[in-house]
Protein backbone atom coordinates (compact mmCIF):
# COMPACT_ATOMS: atom_id res chain seq x y z
CA UNK A 1 0.00 0.00 0.00
CA UNK A 2 2.98 2.54 1.22
CA UNK A 3 4.74 1.64 -2.08
CA UNK A 4 1.85 2.27 -4.53
CA UNK A 5 1.12 5.18 -2.69
CA UNK A 6 4.41 6.20 -3.20
CA UNK A 7 4.45 5.62 -7.20
CA UNK A 8 1.21 7.02 -7.55
CA UNK A 9 2.25 10.59 -5.83
CA UNK A 10 5.56 10.55 -7.98
CA UNK A 11 3.66 9.40 -11.24
CA UNK A 12 1.05 12.59 -10.24
CA UNK A 13 3.84 15.37 -9.59
CA UNK A 14 2.64 15.56 -6.22
CA UNK A 15 5.81 14.92 -4.31
CA UNK A 16 9.71 15.61 -4.79
CA UNK A 17 12.01 13.18 -2.34
CA UNK A 18 10.83 9.85 -0.88
CA UNK A 19 12.10 8.73 1.56
CA UNK A 20 11.00 5.31 2.98
CA UNK A 21 11.06 3.16 6.51
CA UNK A 22 10.77 -0.65 6.78
CA UNK A 23 11.19 -2.36 9.73
CA UNK A 24 12.56 -5.00 7.06
CA UNK A 25 16.28 -4.35 5.64
CA UNK A 26 15.51 -6.12 2.15
CA UNK A 27 12.19 -4.55 1.74
CA UNK A 28 14.38 -1.16 1.75
CA UNK A 29 17.04 -2.06 -0.27
CA UNK A 30 14.13 -3.29 -2.53
CA UNK A 31 11.95 -0.41 -2.72
CA UNK A 32 15.40 1.96 -3.53
CA UNK A 33 16.22 -0.42 -6.17
CA UNK A 34 13.01 -0.22 -7.73
CA UNK A 35 13.28 3.63 -7.43
CA UNK A 36 9.85 3.38 -5.13
CA UNK A 37 11.78 5.35 -3.10
CA UNK A 38 14.92 7.49 -3.16
CA UNK A 39 16.54 7.12 0.29
CA UNK A 40 15.76 4.50 2.52
CA UNK A 41 16.26 5.04 6.36
CA UNK A 42 16.79 3.39 9.67
CA UNK A 43 13.87 4.77 11.61
CA UNK A 44 10.49 5.77 11.73
CA UNK A 45 11.84 9.08 12.93
CA UNK A 46 14.56 9.56 10.32
CA UNK A 47 11.66 9.21 7.24
CA UNK A 48 9.62 11.45 9.24
CA UNK A 49 11.75 14.08 9.97
CA UNK A 50 11.31 16.84 8.19
CA UNK A 51 8.78 15.36 5.93
CA UNK A 52 5.68 17.87 4.37
CA UNK A 53 3.72 14.39 3.78
CA UNK A 54 3.77 11.28 5.82
CA UNK A 55 1.60 8.41 5.03
CA UNK A 56 1.64 5.30 7.30
CA UNK A 57 0.92 2.17 5.60
CA UNK A 58 1.43 -0.62 8.71
CA UNK A 59 -0.97 -3.30 10.18
CA UNK A 60 -3.54 -1.33 12.77
CA UNK A 61 -1.96 -3.39 15.34
CA UNK A 62 1.57 -1.33 15.05
CA UNK A 63 -0.21 1.60 14.14
CA UNK A 64 0.34 3.07 17.89
CA UNK A 65 4.02 1.98 18.12
CA UNK A 66 4.91 4.34 14.38
CA UNK A 67 2.89 7.55 16.22
CA UNK A 68 4.79 7.49 19.19
CA UNK A 69 8.13 7.17 17.18
CA UNK A 70 7.64 9.90 15.02
CA UNK A 71 5.15 12.54 17.76
CA UNK A 72 8.85 14.73 18.50
CA UNK A 73 10.30 15.01 15.19
CA UNK A 74 6.94 15.36 12.66
CA UNK A 75 6.61 18.60 11.52
CA UNK A 76 4.10 20.82 13.03
CA UNK A 77 3.38 21.68 9.09
CA UNK A 78 3.13 18.25 7.80
CA UNK A 79 -0.25 16.62 6.55
CA UNK A 80 0.37 12.74 8.10
CA UNK A 81 -2.20 10.00 6.90
CA UNK A 82 -2.56 6.02 7.14
CA UNK A 83 -4.48 3.32 5.18
CA UNK A 84 -5.94 1.47 7.72
CA UNK A 85 -8.77 -0.47 7.01
CA UNK A 86 -10.05 0.14 10.43
CA UNK A 87 -10.63 3.83 11.67
CA UNK A 88 -11.92 4.14 15.27
CA UNK A 89 -8.82 1.85 16.43
CA UNK A 90 -6.52 3.76 14.61
CA UNK A 91 -7.75 7.46 15.55
CA UNK A 92 -7.54 6.17 19.54
CA UNK A 93 -4.19 5.15 19.17
CA UNK A 94 -3.45 8.66 17.34
CA UNK A 95 -5.27 10.26 20.50
CA UNK A 96 -3.08 8.23 22.58
CA UNK A 97 0.29 9.63 20.97
CA UNK A 98 0.26 12.27 18.73
CA UNK A 99 -0.36 15.04 21.21
CA UNK A 100 0.15 18.27 19.52
CA UNK A 101 0.43 17.16 16.56
CA UNK A 102 -2.74 14.96 16.23
CA UNK A 103 -4.89 18.25 14.17
CA UNK A 104 -1.73 17.19 11.66
CA UNK A 105 -3.46 13.81 11.18
CA UNK A 106 -6.20 12.89 8.19
CA UNK A 107 -7.10 9.62 8.63
CA UNK A 108 -7.50 7.52 4.97
CA UNK A 109 -8.74 4.17 3.84
CA UNK A 110 -8.21 3.57 0.49
CA UNK A 111 -10.19 0.86 -0.64
CA UNK A 112 -7.91 -0.98 -2.94
CA UNK A 113 -5.41 -3.21 -2.41
CA UNK A 114 -4.11 -6.79 -3.93
CA UNK A 115 -3.89 -10.25 -2.34
CA UNK A 116 -0.08 -10.28 -2.77
CA UNK A 117 1.55 -7.80 -0.13
CA UNK A 118 5.27 -6.74 -0.46
CA UNK A 119 7.30 -3.69 -2.10
CA UNK A 120 7.80 -5.77 -5.25
CA UNK A 121 4.12 -5.81 -6.45
CA UNK A 122 4.02 -1.30 -5.64
CA UNK A 123 1.69 -0.63 -8.49
CA UNK A 124 1.43 3.19 -9.18
CA UNK A 125 -2.43 2.54 -10.38
CA UNK A 126 -3.40 0.60 -7.41
CA UNK A 127 -5.42 4.06 -6.21
CA UNK A 128 -6.99 4.80 -9.67
CA UNK A 129 -10.64 4.68 -9.71
CA UNK A 130 -10.85 3.38 -6.40
CA UNK A 131 -13.06 4.96 -3.98
CA UNK A 132 -10.72 7.16 -0.71
CA UNK A 133 -12.31 7.03 2.93
CA UNK A 134 -11.11 9.99 5.05
CA UNK A 135 -12.57 9.99 8.83
CA UNK A 136 -11.31 13.52 10.38
CA UNK A 137 -11.64 14.16 13.59
CA UNK A 138 -13.05 17.03 15.38
CA UNK A 139 -9.78 18.40 15.61
CA UNK A 140 -8.68 18.10 12.20
CA UNK A 141 -7.42 20.91 10.46
CA UNK A 142 -9.24 21.98 7.64
CA UNK A 143 -6.72 22.99 5.66
CA UNK A 144 -4.92 19.80 5.93
CA UNK A 145 -7.96 17.72 5.71
CA UNK A 146 -8.32 19.86 1.78
CA UNK A 147 -4.81 18.93 0.91
CA UNK A 148 -5.39 15.38 1.25
CA UNK A 149 -8.66 14.78 -0.06
CA UNK A 150 -6.98 16.55 -3.53
CA UNK A 151 -3.98 14.51 -3.16
CA UNK A 152 -6.00 11.32 -3.20
CA UNK A 153 -8.43 12.54 -6.18
CA UNK A 154 -4.92 13.55 -7.85
CA UNK A 155 -3.83 9.97 -7.86
CA UNK A 156 -6.93 9.23 -9.31
CA UNK A 157 -8.90 8.19 -6.13
CA UNK A 158 -12.74 8.93 -5.58
CA UNK A 159 -13.16 10.53 -1.87
CA UNK A 160 -15.71 11.01 0.19
CA UNK A 161 -15.84 11.36 3.73
CA UNK A 162 -17.39 9.46 6.65
CA UNK A 163 -17.35 9.46 10.76
CA UNK A 164 -15.03 6.98 11.94
CA UNK A 165 -18.07 5.01 13.38
CA UNK A 166 -20.24 5.22 10.08
CA UNK A 167 -16.37 3.62 8.53
CA UNK A 168 -16.06 0.89 10.35
CA UNK A 169 -19.86 -0.69 10.21
CA UNK A 170 -19.76 -0.17 6.97
CA UNK A 171 -16.58 -2.10 6.25
CA UNK A 172 -17.47 -4.56 8.68
CA UNK A 173 -20.74 -5.76 6.39
CA UNK A 174 -19.20 -5.34 2.96
CA UNK A 175 -15.35 -6.37 3.66
CA UNK A 176 -14.39 -7.68 7.40
CA UNK A 177 -17.23 -10.01 7.50
CA UNK A 178 -17.04 -11.51 4.02
CA UNK A 179 -13.13 -12.08 4.33
CA UNK A 180 -13.61 -13.77 7.69
CA UNK A 181 -16.41 -16.33 6.11
CA UNK A 182 -13.96 -16.64 3.27
CA UNK A 183 -11.67 -17.61 5.71
CA UNK A 184 -13.58 -19.87 7.85
CA UNK A 185 -15.13 -21.51 4.37
CA UNK A 186 -11.57 -22.60 3.16
CA UNK A 187 -10.26 -23.48 6.66
CA UNK A 188 -13.64 -25.86 6.89
CA UNK A 189 -12.38 -27.39 3.73
CA UNK A 190 -9.06 -28.31 5.12
CA UNK A 191 -10.55 -29.77 8.25
CA UNK A 192 -12.30 -32.51 5.88
CA UNK A 193 -10.03 -35.75 5.00
CA UNK A 194 -11.52 -35.21 1.82
CA UNK A 195 -10.73 -31.63 1.78
CA UNK A 196 -7.62 -31.37 -0.50
CA UNK A 197 -9.53 -33.80 -2.80
CA UNK A 198 -12.43 -31.80 -2.88
CA UNK A 199 -10.52 -28.32 -3.33
CA UNK A 200 -8.87 -30.13 -6.62
CA UNK A 201 -12.48 -30.49 -8.38
CA UNK A 202 -13.28 -26.51 -7.12
CA UNK A 203 -14.03 -24.34 -10.22
CA UNK A 204 -14.41 -20.74 -11.20
CA UNK A 205 -16.83 -19.93 -8.61
CA UNK A 206 -14.86 -21.33 -5.72
CA UNK A 207 -12.15 -19.38 -7.26
CA UNK A 208 -13.65 -15.83 -7.00
CA UNK A 209 -15.54 -16.64 -3.58
CA UNK A 210 -12.22 -17.12 -1.94
CA UNK A 211 -10.02 -14.92 -3.46
CA UNK A 212 -10.13 -12.85 -0.51
CA UNK A 213 -9.25 -15.44 1.69
CA UNK A 214 -5.62 -15.55 0.33
CA UNK A 215 -5.18 -12.15 2.05
CA UNK A 216 -2.05 -11.49 4.61
CA UNK A 217 -2.75 -12.98 7.94
CA UNK A 218 -0.86 -10.47 10.06
CA UNK A 219 -3.26 -7.36 8.29
CA UNK A 220 -5.95 -9.29 8.63
CA UNK A 221 -5.77 -10.76 12.15
CA UNK A 222 -5.39 -6.80 13.10
CA UNK A 223 -8.50 -5.40 10.73
CA UNK A 224 -10.55 -8.12 12.25
CA UNK A 225 -9.25 -7.90 16.14
CA UNK A 226 -9.63 -4.02 15.57
CA UNK A 227 -13.28 -3.96 14.60
CA UNK A 228 -13.97 -6.83 16.38
CA UNK A 229 -17.59 -5.42 17.80
CA UNK A 230 -19.32 -4.61 14.32
CA UNK A 231 -17.58 -7.87 12.72
CA UNK A 232 -19.09 -10.16 15.62
CA UNK A 233 -22.52 -8.18 14.87
CA UNK A 234 -22.24 -8.62 11.17
CA UNK A 235 -21.76 -12.22 11.67
CA UNK A 236 -24.54 -12.57 14.02
CA UNK A 237 -26.96 -11.38 11.23
CA UNK A 238 -25.05 -13.60 8.87
CA UNK A 239 -25.87 -16.34 10.71
CA UNK A 240 -29.69 -15.33 11.18
CA UNK A 241 -29.28 -15.19 7.45
CA UNK A 242 -27.73 -18.93 6.45
CA UNK A 243 -30.19 -20.27 9.41
CA UNK A 244 -33.08 -19.32 7.18
CA UNK A 245 -31.28 -21.50 4.22
CA UNK A 246 -31.08 -24.37 6.63
CA UNK A 247 -34.09 -24.44 7.65
CA UNK A 248 -35.70 -24.58 4.34
CA UNK A 249 -33.75 -26.89 3.22
CA UNK A 250 -34.66 -29.06 6.47
CA UNK A 251 -37.76 -28.92 5.83
CA UNK A 252 -37.94 -29.07 2.32
CA UNK A 253 -39.72 -26.05 1.98
CA UNK A 254 -38.70 -25.26 -1.73
CA UNK A 255 -40.65 -22.17 -2.29
CA UNK A 256 -39.30 -20.27 0.86
CA UNK A 257 -35.69 -21.69 -0.41
CA UNK A 258 -36.53 -20.35 -3.98
CA UNK A 259 -37.50 -16.88 -2.23
CA UNK A 260 -34.41 -16.53 0.13
CA UNK A 261 -32.38 -17.22 -3.17
CA UNK A 262 -34.49 -14.64 -5.82
CA UNK A 263 -33.91 -12.21 -2.92
CA UNK A 264 -30.18 -12.10 -2.95
CA UNK A 265 -29.62 -13.55 -7.20
CA UNK A 266 -31.94 -9.88 -7.92
CA UNK A 267 -29.99 -7.83 -5.77
CA UNK A 268 -26.54 -8.74 -6.33
CA UNK A 269 -27.48 -8.85 -10.00
CA UNK A 270 -28.73 -5.11 -9.96
CA UNK A 271 -25.51 -4.15 -7.79
CA UNK A 272 -22.40 -3.12 -9.58
CA UNK A 273 -18.75 -1.67 -8.03
CA UNK A 274 -19.11 2.05 -7.28
CA UNK A 275 -16.32 3.93 -6.61
CA UNK A 276 -18.37 7.77 -7.00
CA UNK A 277 -21.23 9.32 -5.47
CA UNK A 278 -21.74 7.05 -2.32
CA UNK A 279 -25.35 7.14 -0.82
CA UNK A 280 -24.27 7.69 2.81
CA UNK A 281 -21.22 9.85 2.65
CA UNK A 282 -21.42 13.30 1.89
CA UNK A 283 -18.32 14.52 -0.81
CA UNK A 284 -15.73 16.78 0.03
CA UNK A 285 -14.97 20.34 -2.72
CA UNK B 1 -26.24 -24.87 -21.16
CA UNK B 2 -27.62 -26.15 -23.69
CA UNK B 3 -27.33 -23.13 -26.27
CA UNK B 4 -24.50 -23.82 -25.38
CA UNK B 5 -23.70 -27.40 -25.90
CA UNK B 6 -25.59 -26.58 -29.51
CA UNK B 7 -23.01 -23.99 -30.50
CA UNK B 8 -20.40 -26.22 -29.39
CA UNK B 9 -21.09 -29.29 -30.82
CA UNK B 10 -21.76 -27.66 -34.35
CA UNK B 11 -18.49 -26.23 -34.07
CA UNK B 12 -16.66 -29.33 -33.24
CA UNK B 13 -18.63 -30.58 -36.12
CA UNK B 14 -19.80 -32.99 -33.90
CA UNK B 15 -23.64 -32.56 -34.84
CA UNK B 16 -26.12 -32.76 -37.87
CA UNK B 17 -29.64 -31.10 -37.78
CA UNK B 18 -30.22 -29.83 -34.29
CA UNK B 19 -33.51 -29.72 -32.82
CA UNK B 20 -34.85 -28.49 -29.70
CA UNK B 21 -37.22 -27.62 -27.46
CA UNK B 22 -37.86 -25.22 -24.65
CA UNK B 23 -40.93 -24.80 -22.72
CA UNK B 24 -41.08 -21.04 -23.37
CA UNK B 25 -42.16 -20.09 -27.12
CA UNK B 26 -39.72 -17.08 -26.92
CA UNK B 27 -36.84 -18.96 -26.29
CA UNK B 28 -37.41 -21.64 -29.10
CA UNK B 29 -38.46 -18.52 -31.56
CA UNK B 30 -35.40 -16.92 -30.47
CA UNK B 31 -32.87 -20.19 -30.59
CA UNK B 32 -33.72 -20.17 -34.00
CA UNK B 33 -32.69 -16.91 -35.02
CA UNK B 34 -29.85 -17.22 -33.23
CA UNK B 35 -29.02 -19.83 -35.34
CA UNK B 36 -28.32 -22.32 -32.06
CA UNK B 37 -31.06 -24.85 -33.05
CA UNK B 38 -32.34 -25.99 -36.44
CA UNK B 39 -35.46 -26.52 -35.79
CA UNK B 40 -37.54 -25.68 -33.09
CA UNK B 41 -40.26 -28.45 -31.36
CA UNK B 42 -43.33 -27.98 -29.85
CA UNK B 43 -42.73 -30.81 -27.32
CA UNK B 44 -40.13 -32.96 -25.47
CA UNK B 45 -41.66 -35.61 -27.25
CA UNK B 46 -40.82 -34.27 -30.78
CA UNK B 47 -37.79 -33.11 -30.44
CA UNK B 48 -36.48 -36.54 -29.10
CA UNK B 49 -37.70 -38.46 -31.52
CA UNK B 50 -35.47 -40.08 -33.98
CA UNK B 51 -32.14 -38.08 -32.47
CA UNK B 52 -28.78 -39.92 -32.04
CA UNK B 53 -28.13 -37.86 -29.26
CA UNK B 54 -30.22 -36.08 -26.62
CA UNK B 55 -28.71 -33.09 -24.08
CA UNK B 56 -31.35 -32.44 -21.36
CA UNK B 57 -30.30 -29.19 -19.79
CA UNK B 58 -33.09 -28.41 -17.44
CA UNK B 59 -33.16 -27.19 -13.97
CA UNK B 60 -32.67 -30.65 -11.55
CA UNK B 61 -35.94 -30.73 -10.39
CA UNK B 62 -37.56 -30.88 -13.79
CA UNK B 63 -35.45 -33.99 -14.96
CA UNK B 64 -37.85 -36.18 -14.20
CA UNK B 65 -40.49 -35.20 -16.24
CA UNK B 66 -38.25 -34.64 -18.71
CA UNK B 67 -37.54 -37.96 -18.67
CA UNK B 68 -41.19 -39.16 -18.71
CA UNK B 69 -41.96 -37.22 -21.48
CA UNK B 70 -38.92 -39.09 -23.56
CA UNK B 71 -38.72 -42.75 -22.29
CA UNK B 72 -41.24 -43.81 -25.54
CA UNK B 73 -39.83 -42.53 -28.31
CA UNK B 74 -35.94 -42.42 -27.28
CA UNK B 75 -33.98 -44.01 -29.51
CA UNK B 76 -32.84 -47.48 -28.40
CA UNK B 77 -28.95 -46.16 -29.97
CA UNK B 78 -29.74 -42.91 -28.89
CA UNK B 79 -26.96 -41.28 -26.37
CA UNK B 80 -28.55 -39.40 -23.33
CA UNK B 81 -27.04 -37.11 -21.02
CA UNK B 82 -27.95 -34.11 -18.51
CA UNK B 83 -25.94 -31.33 -17.60
CA UNK B 84 -27.26 -31.55 -13.94
CA UNK B 85 -25.45 -29.95 -11.37
CA UNK B 86 -26.24 -32.82 -8.66
CA UNK B 87 -26.14 -36.42 -10.06
CA UNK B 88 -27.83 -38.95 -6.89
CA UNK B 89 -31.50 -37.16 -7.63
CA UNK B 90 -30.82 -37.00 -11.32
CA UNK B 91 -29.84 -40.87 -11.96
CA UNK B 92 -32.99 -41.82 -9.10
CA UNK B 93 -35.40 -40.04 -11.52
CA UNK B 94 -33.60 -41.66 -14.86
CA UNK B 95 -33.80 -45.12 -12.87
CA UNK B 96 -37.78 -44.00 -11.67
CA UNK B 97 -38.44 -43.31 -15.31
CA UNK B 98 -36.47 -44.30 -18.14
CA UNK B 99 -37.00 -48.35 -17.91
CA UNK B 100 -35.59 -50.02 -20.85
CA UNK B 101 -33.56 -47.05 -21.86
CA UNK B 102 -31.70 -46.51 -18.79
CA UNK B 103 -28.65 -47.58 -20.05
CA UNK B 104 -28.89 -44.93 -22.89
CA UNK B 105 -28.27 -42.36 -20.31
CA UNK B 106 -24.43 -41.07 -18.90
CA UNK B 107 -25.13 -38.30 -16.29
CA UNK B 108 -22.78 -35.35 -16.91
CA UNK B 109 -21.79 -32.45 -14.74
CA UNK B 110 -19.59 -29.80 -16.90
CA UNK B 111 -17.98 -27.47 -14.57
CA UNK B 112 -19.14 -24.52 -16.33
CA UNK B 113 -21.59 -21.45 -15.98
CA UNK B 114 -22.53 -18.27 -16.39
CA UNK B 115 -24.07 -15.66 -14.09
CA UNK B 116 -26.38 -15.03 -16.73
CA UNK B 117 -29.12 -17.48 -18.43
CA UNK B 118 -30.56 -17.89 -21.13
CA UNK B 119 -30.49 -18.76 -24.86
CA UNK B 120 -29.52 -15.33 -25.43
CA UNK B 121 -26.13 -15.78 -23.71
CA UNK B 122 -25.10 -19.16 -25.53
CA UNK B 123 -21.83 -19.34 -25.80
CA UNK B 124 -19.50 -21.81 -27.97
CA UNK B 125 -16.91 -21.40 -25.85
CA UNK B 126 -18.45 -22.18 -22.53
CA UNK B 127 -17.12 -25.84 -21.91
CA UNK B 128 -13.74 -25.05 -23.49
CA UNK B 129 -11.01 -25.81 -21.00
CA UNK B 130 -13.37 -26.31 -18.42
CA UNK B 131 -13.80 -29.78 -16.65
CA UNK B 132 -17.12 -32.24 -17.30
CA UNK B 133 -17.64 -35.11 -14.30
CA UNK B 134 -19.36 -37.88 -15.92
CA UNK B 135 -21.06 -40.45 -13.08
CA UNK B 136 -21.63 -43.72 -15.00
CA UNK B 137 -24.29 -45.99 -13.32
CA UNK B 138 -23.69 -49.81 -13.53
CA UNK B 139 -25.85 -50.47 -16.19
CA UNK B 140 -24.77 -47.53 -18.26
CA UNK B 141 -23.53 -49.16 -21.90
CA UNK B 142 -19.92 -48.11 -21.94
CA UNK B 143 -20.17 -47.74 -25.77
CA UNK B 144 -22.33 -45.14 -25.00
CA UNK B 145 -19.75 -43.69 -21.87
CA UNK B 146 -16.51 -43.67 -24.25
CA UNK B 147 -18.95 -41.36 -26.95
CA UNK B 148 -19.83 -39.03 -23.91
CA UNK B 149 -16.20 -38.92 -23.17
CA UNK B 150 -14.93 -38.15 -26.32
CA UNK B 151 -17.49 -35.70 -27.59
CA UNK B 152 -17.24 -33.38 -24.00
CA UNK B 153 -13.09 -33.82 -24.82
CA UNK B 154 -13.72 -32.43 -28.78
CA UNK B 155 -15.46 -29.31 -27.36
CA UNK B 156 -12.16 -28.56 -25.34
CA UNK B 157 -13.67 -30.30 -21.89
CA UNK B 158 -11.22 -32.52 -19.58
CA UNK B 159 -13.18 -35.05 -19.09
CA UNK B 160 -12.90 -37.23 -15.69
CA UNK B 161 -15.50 -39.99 -13.96
CA UNK B 162 -16.40 -39.87 -10.37
CA UNK B 163 -19.29 -42.26 -8.40
CA UNK B 164 -22.68 -39.83 -8.27
CA UNK B 165 -22.49 -40.17 -4.42
CA UNK B 166 -18.50 -38.79 -4.59
CA UNK B 167 -19.57 -36.56 -7.07
CA UNK B 168 -22.16 -34.79 -4.91
CA UNK B 169 -20.25 -34.87 -1.51
CA UNK B 170 -17.05 -32.96 -3.70
CA UNK B 171 -19.75 -30.59 -5.07
CA UNK B 172 -21.29 -30.02 -1.84
CA UNK B 173 -18.06 -28.79 -0.45
CA UNK B 174 -16.97 -26.41 -3.25
CA UNK B 175 -19.84 -25.49 -5.22
CA UNK B 176 -23.27 -25.35 -3.44
CA UNK B 177 -22.03 -24.24 -0.12
CA UNK B 178 -20.00 -21.40 -1.37
CA UNK B 179 -23.14 -20.48 -3.36
CA UNK B 180 -25.49 -20.86 0.25
CA UNK B 181 -22.74 -18.39 1.74
CA UNK B 182 -22.84 -15.87 -0.70
CA UNK B 183 -26.57 -15.92 -1.14
CA UNK B 184 -27.23 -15.56 3.02
CA UNK B 185 -24.44 -12.91 3.51
CA UNK B 186 -26.23 -10.66 0.94
CA UNK B 187 -29.79 -11.64 2.61
CA UNK B 188 -27.73 -10.35 5.89
CA UNK B 189 -26.79 -7.19 4.12
CA UNK B 190 -30.67 -6.48 2.86
CA UNK B 191 -32.05 -7.36 6.15
CA UNK B 192 -30.42 -4.35 7.65
CA UNK B 193 -31.57 -0.84 8.00
CA UNK B 194 -28.57 0.25 6.56
CA UNK B 195 -27.64 -2.36 3.77
CA UNK B 196 -28.51 -0.27 0.88
CA UNK B 197 -25.86 2.23 2.26
CA UNK B 198 -23.61 -0.26 3.26
CA UNK B 199 -23.57 -2.26 -0.27
CA UNK B 200 -22.95 1.00 -1.85
CA UNK B 201 -19.38 0.96 -0.47
CA UNK B 202 -18.61 -2.17 -1.19
CA UNK B 203 -15.48 -2.60 -3.56
CA UNK B 204 -13.50 -5.72 -5.61
CA UNK B 205 -12.81 -7.89 -2.79
CA UNK B 206 -17.02 -8.08 -2.07
CA UNK B 207 -18.26 -8.17 -5.94
CA UNK B 208 -15.76 -11.36 -6.31
CA UNK B 209 -16.84 -13.06 -3.20
CA UNK B 210 -20.05 -12.65 -3.60
CA UNK B 211 -20.57 -12.79 -7.94
CA UNK B 212 -21.88 -16.33 -7.11
CA UNK B 213 -25.38 -14.44 -5.26
CA UNK B 214 -26.32 -13.45 -8.50
CA UNK B 215 -26.54 -17.29 -9.72
CA UNK B 216 -30.34 -18.41 -11.19
CA UNK B 217 -33.31 -18.99 -8.24
CA UNK B 218 -34.54 -21.74 -9.87
CA UNK B 219 -31.76 -23.53 -10.69
CA UNK B 220 -30.35 -23.47 -7.44
CA UNK B 221 -33.04 -23.79 -5.48
CA UNK B 222 -33.14 -27.56 -7.15
CA UNK B 223 -29.21 -28.17 -6.39
CA UNK B 224 -29.64 -27.33 -3.24
CA UNK B 225 -33.03 -29.10 -2.30
CA UNK B 226 -31.40 -32.26 -4.24
CA UNK B 227 -28.47 -32.31 -2.60
CA UNK B 228 -29.75 -30.98 0.82
CA UNK B 229 -27.95 -33.68 3.14
CA UNK B 230 -24.21 -33.01 1.93
CA UNK B 231 -25.33 -29.43 1.56
CA UNK B 232 -26.52 -29.55 5.12
CA UNK B 233 -23.32 -31.81 6.14
CA UNK B 234 -21.45 -28.75 4.03
CA UNK B 235 -22.98 -25.87 6.36
CA UNK B 236 -22.18 -27.78 9.84
CA UNK B 237 -18.40 -27.40 8.88
CA UNK B 238 -18.69 -24.25 7.99
CA UNK B 239 -20.25 -23.11 11.24
CA UNK B 240 -17.56 -24.89 13.26
CA UNK B 241 -14.84 -23.32 11.41
CA UNK B 242 -16.93 -19.79 11.72
CA UNK B 243 -16.95 -20.56 15.71
CA UNK B 244 -13.12 -19.98 15.96
CA UNK B 245 -13.24 -17.09 14.28
CA UNK B 246 -15.69 -16.07 16.64
CA UNK B 247 -14.43 -17.41 19.53
CA UNK B 248 -10.88 -15.92 19.09
CA UNK B 249 -12.26 -12.49 18.40
CA UNK B 250 -14.35 -12.75 21.72
CA UNK B 251 -11.41 -14.02 23.66
CA UNK B 252 -8.73 -11.19 21.71
CA UNK B 253 -6.65 -14.23 21.25
CA UNK B 254 -4.80 -12.53 18.08
CA UNK B 255 -2.39 -15.29 17.81
CA UNK B 256 -5.14 -17.81 17.34
CA UNK B 257 -6.92 -15.01 14.76
CA UNK B 258 -3.70 -14.72 13.04
CA UNK B 259 -3.66 -18.68 12.75
CA UNK B 260 -6.65 -19.37 11.28
CA UNK B 261 -6.06 -16.76 9.07
CA UNK B 262 -2.79 -17.73 8.12
CA UNK B 263 -3.55 -21.41 7.15
CA UNK B 264 -6.54 -20.44 4.94
CA UNK B 265 -4.47 -17.67 3.68
CA UNK B 266 -1.47 -20.38 2.38
CA UNK B 267 -4.15 -22.76 1.35
CA UNK B 268 -6.02 -20.54 -0.64
CA UNK B 269 -2.62 -18.51 -1.84
CA UNK B 270 -1.19 -22.07 -2.99
CA UNK B 271 -4.69 -23.24 -5.16
CA UNK B 272 -5.24 -22.39 -8.50
CA UNK B 273 -8.02 -23.29 -10.60
CA UNK B 274 -7.35 -26.92 -12.55
CA UNK B 275 -9.06 -28.49 -15.27
CA UNK B 276 -6.61 -31.55 -15.62
CA UNK B 277 -5.69 -34.19 -13.57
CA UNK B 278 -8.17 -34.56 -10.73
CA UNK B 279 -6.62 -36.02 -7.39
CA UNK B 280 -9.56 -38.11 -6.83
CA UNK B 281 -11.05 -39.13 -10.38
CA UNK B 282 -9.68 -41.56 -12.81
CA UNK B 283 -9.56 -40.74 -16.35
CA UNK B 284 -11.41 -42.13 -19.37
CA UNK B 285 -8.56 -43.54 -22.01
Amino acid sequence: MGGSFALAARQAGLVGSIAGYSASEKTRQTAVQLQVIDQACSSVAQAVQGADLVLLAVPVGAMLKSFEAMRDVLSPTALLMDVGSTKCDVIAAAQASLGERLPCFVPAHPIAGKEVSGIEHADAALYHNRRTILTPLPCTDSVRLQAAHALWAEMGSHVSTMTPEAHDATFAAVSHLPHMLAFAAVNALSAQPQGAAYLDMAGPGFKDFSRIAASDAAVWRDILSANRTEVLTQAAHFRAALTQFENALTKGDSAALQQLIQQASALRAAWTLQAHTPRNTTSEA
